[in-house]
């Protein structure tokens, strides 16, 4: 007998990864191609479709294909569109029907947070968790949001934007139009942005006074700190004080038992989950003082975003 | 046949009302009891037992009971019990263990807010809903987060504390001990606190100006900016400001279809509804913008706590 697979496809800004992955969240191959976001979504697919056949002529002896997951930007769970994906001149495209073309199986899309956070729910951290929160802190700040063991996707499929609830009216421009969002201080981005302010702000000695903004990256941040930087130290401090104290006003709305970090700096680990914590439990509703942990995903970091996408379609189809 | 009811039972810091509902949302019969909180739980129940049974003989002839629903300050759906009630003298309490003493048939209890909300979903403004959030302005800030079409608990039973959620941090005192809470702004005490504030820093010419602040009511404001009062003009428009800006942040969590505004200080209508309206739309992330109703309740002021507990039970019942 065959073992079942289905597809986990993560249509990133630069690359689409994509792989076959079992029901234990097992990839049993994976791969991808560049997304090329500057052409259109028929070029997409149609260059998709025979990289995916080529990848599961290789395992089809013995695996069977059940489904197909797409993790991707603005991707609509109830509609099965992807719609107006920054950094994709796709405009408005109805992912399922285009893959439906190529593939007679079940199709599902939603955003790489929320397909993160139902990862994390069939294979990660959160394994037996009915009421949790993944944060993925990337170039930007994602959430989903799972309640009573379901994502919650709102009345329009858009649920989960905690990245853009706001810190400060008054604060950082932020790429969606408006100020001080969560997302301009807590994210890959964010936590540069604080190391030009501190940079800006103190006289402390910091070997990042050598990097330019565009060369600056989290993980030189987080080195920076391993070594007792005092700036990168005290932007890992800010982050986390941003971090949670809007992580307490999300507590205050679900009631999750666990918050999950995910993505580039969280890869910080304690430098980022131990201020965080230490934030959000002071700006915590009394009623929710230590209850909620604050864990790190401890899925994958490489084919994590191909693992939500797959488990998206796991969930369907076992749901 | 007999038609079927639910109890429905309001306890308040005052008084505890109770009364008979049919599965429409129609009360067949209602009355209330002094809570008299400095005395014990025991105390309350053993006067409560005979207030119901006395009522319901009334009735029994027509009317069969089929459960009751309790609407409690801090009343916890997965314990069934009362954990500390700010204003009672209850300890932790369990109120279903002790209704079942009197009382054979299924009872469930939550907190006010939370069976508001059910209350909307079944007989009021929120009927046909699935995605909707109930904030009730009364003395505090409640509020009940429906996903889904099912009430949100969360891990312990106490999701749903949108008027914790802090506008800011360095702000009102508030009573749980934290400051900068929505409900120091956003409550009928918040409306009078923010009276006295704007009578501090203005010059205007107001009515107000001869209450004090234990005599304020938050209906005279309302009558007050009926007659042009630009104090208290200006507190309405505050009120819906930080109102609004919080609403924003809980619409990108849970992205409901609609927000529904409850208790003394929604029923000044568009007074409140409209700068809170301009607030949450400024304030939105794109993608949200121009979907989310906010209205005003529709049920009875009257006995609408009484509707919303007996409702919370109809819900198990038909659910």
């Amino acid at each position: 007998m065959k073992t079942e697979v289905t597809l986990g496809i993560d249509v990133g800004g630069t690359n689409t990864a994509f792989g076959f992955v079992n029901i234990n969240g097992k990839s049993i191959v994976d791969s991808f191609i560049p997304t090329e976001g500057n052409k259109s979504a028929n070029n997409f697919f149609a260059r998709l479709h025979p990289a995916v056949t080529n990848l599961y002529d290789r395992i089809s002896a013995g695996f069977e294909l059940k489904g197909i997951g797409v993790g991707a930007p603005n991707g609509n769970y109830y509609t099965g569109k992807v719609e107006n994906p920054p950094n994709l001149q796709w405009g408005v495209v109805d992912v399922v029907q285009m893959l439906k073309k190529y593939f007679d199986v079940p199709i599902a899309v939603t955003n790489d947070a929320n397909a993160s956070a139902i990862g994390e729910m069939l294979f990660g951290s959160a394994k037996g968790m009915k009421e949790f929160i993944v944060i993925t802190l990337g170039t930007g700040l994602g959430s989903g949001v799972v309640v009573d063991g379901k994502l919650v996707y709102g009345s329009d499929g858009f649920a989960g934007e905690i990245g853009h609830t706001v810190y400060d009216p008054n604060g950082r421009q932020c790429g969606c139009g408006r100020k001080g969002c969560l997302e301009t201080y807590a994210s890959a981005t964010g936590i540069k942005r604080t190391v030009m302010e501190l940079l800006a702000n103190s006289n402390d000695e910091s070997t990042l006074r050598d990097v330019s903004f565009n060369k600056l990256e989290s993980k030189m941040i987080f080195e920076a700190a391993l070594q007792g930087d005092k700036i990168a130290k005290k932007a890992f401090e800010y982050t986390g004080k941003v971090l949670g104290l809007k992580l307490a006003d999300a507590v205050a709305v679900t009631s999750p038992e666990a918050i999950i970090l995910f993505g580039g700096l969280a890869l910080a680990g304690d430098l980022i989950i131990e201020p965080t914590k230490r934030s959000m439990e002071e700006n915590l509703f009394h009623v929710f003082k230590n209850k909620v942990k604050i864990i790190q995903s401890n899925l994958p970091e490489g084919n994590s975003a191909v693992l939500g996408a797959a488990a998206l379609i796991w969930n369907e189809i076992i749901g």
